[in-house]
């Protein structure tokens, strides 16, 4: 008999804990180092996403200078600026409280690249739709941060970089897309709630509003009774 | 005392079973129907992906029909067909050997969609990089993958289609990203290795290729020893 492919509850409810535990940390970080062999894992476990084609477009740059970390600081600061100026009275004062990068405070940044003319996977399932190399790669973040919170690593995704200067800084071909600069370290905790949401920057939506049966628009309550969604629709018209 | 934020070994052994037993699934579906609490459960999981600005950018388009399938299912053949023009001789040979989607087999179809203009989230870290919105909702995609892996059901990515007509059958708004098309169903096991790899399409690349330190092009072997990696690039010039 080959051994079950089913999981034990316990591994299961693993699974479910590092999705709804989770968090985009930025305040939290501690300084303590990432083990080698932990920051191993984590990698290799982003190594294992799904890819187009099983192209693997990814790469990953580990940064931990503390100068260099400065200098993107400085980087995401002046991004940050520009982007407060979009916001007004009290949205303005709320975006100038939020901490939104744990940059200097996270003893390991991590650069993930995207090549999209990657030979690997010699083009399977890229003519219709060239940006599933950058999806592949954003999957392998999910996959990255899921097994950092099972190693009680926070991760927290900076976006608001002026990403030119930065690829330029690392080194990073101009070919290549930087698809997600990320702070990596253990943390205090790992707050009950998204910061933006607990701040009250935004609220999480309902599941059911963004679920459609058998056709766009047609929500759960009529997803039972009735004609197939397609003679619906036509009777609709 | 807080309960404390660590997960047990077996919980942590459930997140990377699921990382590393994760197929991309074509071939091994079952028409055992998914009941409707596990199909919430792994869209739930979806649902509680990271996202930009906490912006949610995705929806969720459930496909049971079997005419609607049909239908999808020829326009996955007729793209297949357009791609296989690429290939010549022995990989044109492997390339119609390939199995690449199980649309009739698995008993549900998900179409997850992308809202780039959503306007939740106040545009918060989208300014830099639009892109960060489709890679949120990627995101969502691994989510639910890997929860569907927990579930121990099998889920396939199909990126072979053409987009513009599926979209219109679907009734997705034009605006939309159609990021993701997804089999869902129970299989009759999980591959050791992926389909392609196994088929002999691609091999897996080494992580340490893929990973390099302080920037770009430093790999493992130079990270420990020498002058900081800035200081090397400039004495290298």
């Amino acid at each position: 008999m080959p051994p079950s492919h089913h999981f034990s509850d316990e591994e299961r409810r693993g699974v479910y804990r590092a999705i709804y535990e989770r968090r985009d940390v930025r305040s939290q970080f501690l300084p303590d180092p990432v083990p080698d062999e932990v920051l191993g894992r984590i990698l290799e476990a982003a190594h294992h996403a799904p890819s187009v084609g099983f192209m693997q477009p990814w790469d990953f740059l580990v940064i931990r200078d503390a100068s260099m970390r400065q200098a993107i600081y400085r980087n995401f600061e002046c991004a940050s600026r520009q982007a407060a100026e979009a916001y007004h009275g009290e949205q303005r004062k709320l975006y100038d409280s939020l901490k939104l990068a744990g940059i200097l405070d996270a003893p390991v940044n991590l650069c993930v690249t995207c090549d999209p003319e990657r030979p690997k996977g010699s083009g399977l399932g890229r003519r219709t739709d060239p940006a599933v190399a950058l999806y592949s790669t954003a999957c392998a973040v999910q996959n990255l941060w899921l097994a950092a919170r099972a190693e009680s690593l926070g991760v927290g995704w900076v976006s608001i970089l002026d990403f030119e200067p930065l690829k330029a800084a690392l080194g990073i071909p101009p070919a290549l897309t930087l698809v997600a600069y990320l702070c990596v370290g253990y943390v205090s905790e790992f707050r009950p709630q998204p910061e933006l949401e607990e701040k009250g920057w935004e609220t999480r939506s309902n599941l059911a509003s963004v679920v459609h049966f058998g056709r766009w628009g047609f929500h759960e309550a009529e997803r039972r009774d009735g004609p197939p969604p397609e003679e619906k629709k036509a009777a609709e018209e």
